[in-house]
């Protein structure tokens, strides 16, 4: 039995880990922590877990969090950064789904996040948690950076162009749309539906902070620089990304085979028929990514790439999961079966 | 006093116009036809109308519309081009918001409308509709073809770049998304809110019809060939195109300043303050494009461009109204004045 | 020309009291305030204003404000109540869109509000801003106190029910949804997208402060007390309140008719044709309130009252600019024609 | 190893049903049918089952049918009662989520229904499935009716106030609203997003065919005639029901302990504590009833019931295969267990 706590466990990642956790036989959850709601009941924030969870928000407790095999962070950035060398320290293993070690490079984290990194020496251990690339290390990982949500629709949506090199890659450009619960469980006034209902807008239009782990992952795996712009948007639903991807082929290539050759052997990644649309609702709720590729009949040169995923579960809490599996040696789809809920 | 006819009055267009066309008494409504609904009255179908408008849905009547100034259809692709030659020698003037006479070349037509053109001899008479352009010619047109919604956001936004050639013509792409209302009333399961609620999808991706015509108009502004990648989605809102453009500066140029000179006397077209953000709600119900211009920290030589418009009005009965102003030499802002409704 | 101040100007009737106004040349807006968006301009808080108004928020200046002709307070509960009487002493003419004055009785509102009333000595004086019922009073009123928006759903639904006695007036039933404006702009976590989307739920069924002037006004035009039963819900839509009313009849009468009669001469009443189901996105941005009548097959003696109204228009602004209109001799439907936006 | 098949397969229940059974190691689905969708993978239609089933839809098949334990008849009104007949025969037991085995009197659903019924003489043999009333029924069982949506959430809100007689059973009032799903899968323009985003509406007012199903079930607990006056109203939202119902308490009760004890070991009604409001989101894809008891202050004499369902699961999937599970000595609950989805 695997016993894991979840720091931060008031926000949207930590409600759906719960949701993915309830009902395994090889994990328990013995903590979810939470300064300002401790000792509320966990179903009482959340009532979908009524019958499900017996658990109150707890105080965080270095003790208690020291006796867990994985902890995960499901706080907002700069938290963890604090918090887990410690707990590294005392053995246990960390999946942080903050953004805290997700850039290898403490300049570029200090100038996305706007403060010092807490911990730079840690940025070097720190696995990047995409295990479509990087599953051997997760599997060792002691602390693993889980990806942001539009990061991993991004990166499993350019990745087999860029590895392959089939792509000039100085010229990617990446568009996604995203449901609210992308920004997060904030009381902040413009993402109230009466602002936000009824209507879209794209946002840091001038550098998203993912555009950076975008660009770190895709220049590893291209094995030279890369260039995307990257422009998101907030569309009036509650969860779901769709990226829509665009990239000029250098080479004659067969796409469809090659994605489907890429990701045949993942179980999260599924390649649809030549000239699919895929819907967000196709994933709401599962760890699923789902990818269609088209080259438009006026220029067949230019390939897009169009990329679904539920950004709390493959973006997020499904993924954590997914690497916790990996760094605990269970099923890697253990907990991450459910289908989506359609309609 | 002009006199209007809307032939094809059941869908959005038609209501939209109806309710820009209320109040004013320079234009007087005659008729607003329609086959199925004939003998039904308008504000039994569109119940906002009750207290405005007192017609009933009439067939069309070759006849009365003869004796109108201005004809406005609102019809399905392949109607209008049936119609409007009658109505033409008669001496009516037409504003056709349907695709039939949007673009110069028959075969090119023929090819993404999927049957041939019934009339490509009046093609060439036919002026494209955007006024930011083709003013002057407006004025004079007895055949306007209104642009498509799609093609007025992504024309309005790359125009500036492509005039002016500070841009790569062959390396323009757009990504838009747009409220369902764009998809026409019409009884297609993938419309229903239980289909399309809570969720996103990209759609035509190999190739969507609006495409054309953004090119036909940017080639003629550029001088030379624009090769444009166009990717259209549905979210989940009623109102409200926002198209993300991409392209590549080739020149060291003032973004800003170009649009705001470029759009310096438009009454329609609104340059927003560098570094903004435009929603769709800040445009919903009025005639007015909102444009905002960024250039990414990261590679400053990128441009994306913001735009949002009402599809149903500046990219349909708006700018129709406009349109209709501009060859009956009435106030081309007449009627068009309504603040967008926001929230 | 009639000279306005907006005191409060950042929140959902701010705004579309802005819009309402423009356009007018019979009413000028001199100011509208806001402490903590004081020196911004109000275009850049609302951008569908852009082009339509130069005006700054600015903090609120007892000088200015008596200066005006009519002031309207779009503030919080509890802050209109020690600012109006100052201005009314001044001479100047108030509509206190907040609840400050709706409730004659002081220690029923310090009940509902949970605070001392600041100046129960003015409550006799304040006339409710409900012209179907008091519009003779309002048009000599110092001080209306503009109904709640569910309030005004539900009385003009009951009033011809209750004023004619033909139904039990201890039985009366309301229910009603409202769009997640009818909460205000504030930042609270529960009115989120990410919360409220795709979800409806009740709230306040335990009583809500709607009650008692719902109350209030039904006892006075039935001459006897009334009970009613109001339960309110948030449904995701930005905008609209239907209300779903219920109540058994006491003597035989055609019901149809006698709503007919009752609001025959009103401008903004519209009575449906029996049978009708109405649409809040009917009456979207129009100071209408619509009502269909209904008597199941099952029991033709209960009575339903469906009713819709825009919780912003004929439920706040709109409404507040029709008293307005009452108490300046201005008519009584100045700025208030729009037609409702639909779809 | 229980062998089921769905016929009617291309609607929201259908899919459903499928994903709810997807997983389970006692029970296969054999066939899913549908004429018009036959030789089309259901993944194909349904997106969310890709590597999930691997399912073709087939024209119905009478041979293959009565080969299985179990057919779920998840088709239009009026279908099962022709195909139901041959397959009781046949010793197959049927669970019917249409309404033509709803009600016990072939009269009663003619005048409902519009057509007479095809196999009165069965509609003895029915048994209501509402587990909560009739589990031992249902267990025997050869022929189940699902209920309807709304008449689960009603019945559920009211059984326990007119089973024990503490309310006036002639006056039970209960609007409900229902995201668009419950309207089913069909091509109607009045379902479109276009048309019901943003926006809510009451329908059938005059009478809904719940309300006999509603009637019959209640008046058989409260062991005299019951008067439900029933409203219904469709709100922007994909799924679920939220239920207010009204009622008049004729005695002194606890009725927060009533319901307690009423559903103490029911596994799928959750009666929350006092002062609650449940929202739909809270059983989002669930098979749970969620139901808060209220008092109103002013009048502690009315008691309001608040109830939300899944209008797809508890209402109808969800509620089928619990019934499926009961007539097949399965446990009750096997397949049902998924948490709901929230946010």
């Amino acid at each position: 039995m695997v016993r894991v706590a979840i720091v931060g466990g008031t926000g949207y990642t930590g409600v759906e880990a719960l949701r993915l956790l309830a009902g395994r036989d090889d994990v328990e959850v013995v903590a979810v922590t939470s300064r300002h709601a401790a000792g509320r009941r966990v179903d009482a924030e959340f009532p979908n877990l009524r019958g499900v969870s017996e658990l109150e928000f707890s105080t965080p407790d270095e003790a208690l969090l020291a006796e867990c095999d994985v902890v995960v962070f499901a706080t907002p950035n700069g938290t963890a950064m604090h918090q887990v060398p410690p707990l590294l320290d005392a053995g246990v293993r960390v999946v942080d789904v903050s953004a805290d070690f997700r850039l290898r490079d403490a300049a570029e984290w200090a100038r996305w996040y706007g403060t010092e990194h807490a911990c730079p020496e840690r940025l070097a251990e720190a696995v990047y948690g995409l295990p479509e690339v990087y599953r051997d290390a997760i599997r060792e990982a002691r602390l693993v950076a889980n990806p942001g949500c539009y990061a991993t629709a991004v990166q499993l949506g350019l990745l087999p162009l860029v590895e392959d090199g089939v792509v000039d890659p100085r010229r990617l450009v990446a568009s996604a749309t995203s449901g609210s619960t992308g920004a997060g469980r904030k009381e902040r006034l413009d993402l109230l539906l009466a602002e936000t209902g009824d209507s879209t807008r794209a946002y840091a239009a001038g550098g998203h902070r993912h555009a950076a782990e975008i660009r770190q992952v895709l220049t590893e795996a291209a094995g030279q620089a890369v260039g995307v712009t990257f422009v998101p948007h907030i569309v009036p639903q509650v969860r779901g990304i769709q990226a829509t991807l665009f990239a000029e082929l250098t080479t004659d290539v067969d796409v469809q085979a090659l994605f489907e050759q890429r990701y045949a052997d993942e179980p999260f990644v599924d390649v649809l028929p030549r000239g699919s649309h895929p819907e967000t609702r196709s994933v709401r709720g599962a760890n699923v990514c789902r990818i269609a590729l088209h080259q438009p009949e006026s220029d067949p040169a230019r390939v897009i790439v169009l990329v679904v995923i539920d950004n709390l579960v493959k973006g997020a809490a499904g993924q954590a999961i997914q690497n916790m599996n990996l760094m605990c040696g269970l099923p890697e789809t253990g907990g991450l079966s459910a289908v989506a809920l359609l309609p």
